[in-house]
């Protein structure tokens, strides 16, 4: 296996989506072979799953259901999606993996760290980034640019099942990235999100020059 | 907690829907309060789960995403149906538990045994039946009263996506639910299928008769 899977992490709002956009673009100038993805979904039964997760009328929905079809998802995208890609020696660029998982489920919901672990390994199978790009955002700024992405800048009832959480359960997430930061700072590189758009992408362009150079 | 957590378990066809009800009948009869529900399912989030584990064209469906999937319907459905039937002092009827996940994952899918009792246990919070009911029958047989029911008595190609794997995995869950077995004689009641319907219930129901006076 060749490929370089690449994630992204960080609290909704922090640009995630947007700096996945950019390097991808980078990487196409570079004339490398690569996919973007994203979780939860980035297959059809995925896709299913995600769709479950985030629908604001499921407000039953248990905490451990959440961590098993959030595990699911991942088990499938691992299977249908990475591994192919990284067999065929692509760069994979994924919106969220692993560490979302522990940081908003572990961390967030206050569930047993041991348990969300095991379930996630027993989905993943082995297959672990290689870089991660961590952006950190406080979780009042992430959830303001949320509500502004989604309706002007006025209300909030858009947002979705995960986002309409209290702020005491984001800055539970945020502490969770940090400690998983603290525990892989070799993996993780942790971006400053209330820069700009292009600091930030600066920030993630030279390590992924300077990570890429030590591969080839 | 004062209820009582039957579960049916067995193969495709061994009659447990039919069974269940006619001992919900009969506990009717008696005047207990009880409910009927199954798995994967019994719940709006858990159907959802459901109509993607058992569509035929999830070709690509994962083991390991089979696995979560029906962990996940399970977290649900004993948080927003069996804890609240148990916790209201009622009999629960439950069509398929942890068991089956153990014979047709862990053991039809030669899946890491542990890891997926581990997965469940998550899931479960410790709510564990007090009886079962195993309806054993041959795959042959079992598979030859699905296809039936289903169809006249010719073809097979409207079996769901379990029912459609091959007999040597359907050979493998029975081996599986007989080891279930000897390491639980004290909870199941295991049961010859192949008798006609009317004998079965006479065992489920003697055998019922004297566990329930036990309790009282």
């Amino acid at each position: 296996m060749n490929g370089l899977f690449i994630t992204f992490e960080g609290p909704d709002g922090a640009g995630k989506s947007t700096q996945l956009k950019k390097l991808g673009e980078y990487i196409e100038e570079l004339g490398l072979p690569f996919i973007k993805t994203r979780e939860p979904g980035g297959t059809k039964i995925g896709d299913a799953i995600r769709s479950i997760l985030l629908d604001p009328s499921n407000e039953t929905l248990t905490e451990k259901t959440e961590v098993l079809l959030y595990a699911a998802s991942r088990a499938q995208h691992v299977q249908e999606v990475i591994l192919p890609a990284l067999q065929a020696g692509k760069i994979v660029l994924c919106d969220r993996f692993v560490d979302a998982s522990i940081a908003y489920q572990g961390y967030g919901l206050d569930l047993s760290l041991k348990a969300v672990k095991i379930i996630n390994e027993f989905a993943i199978e082995g297959i672990t980034p290689h870089r991660t790009y961590l952006i950190d955002l406080p979780p009042d700024q992430g959830r303001l640019r949320m509500v502004k992405r989604q309706r002007g800048d006025q209300v909030v009832y858009d947002l979705d099942r995960i986002e309409q959480k209290n702020l005491s359960y984001h800055q539970k997430v945020r502490a969770g990235f940090h400690q998983i930061y603290n525990e892989s700072k070799e993996r993780i590189c942790l971006i400053d999100g209330t820069q700009s758009i292009e600091a930030v992408f600066q920030e993630i362009k030279q390590d992924f020059q300077t990570y890429y150079k030590t591969l080839i």
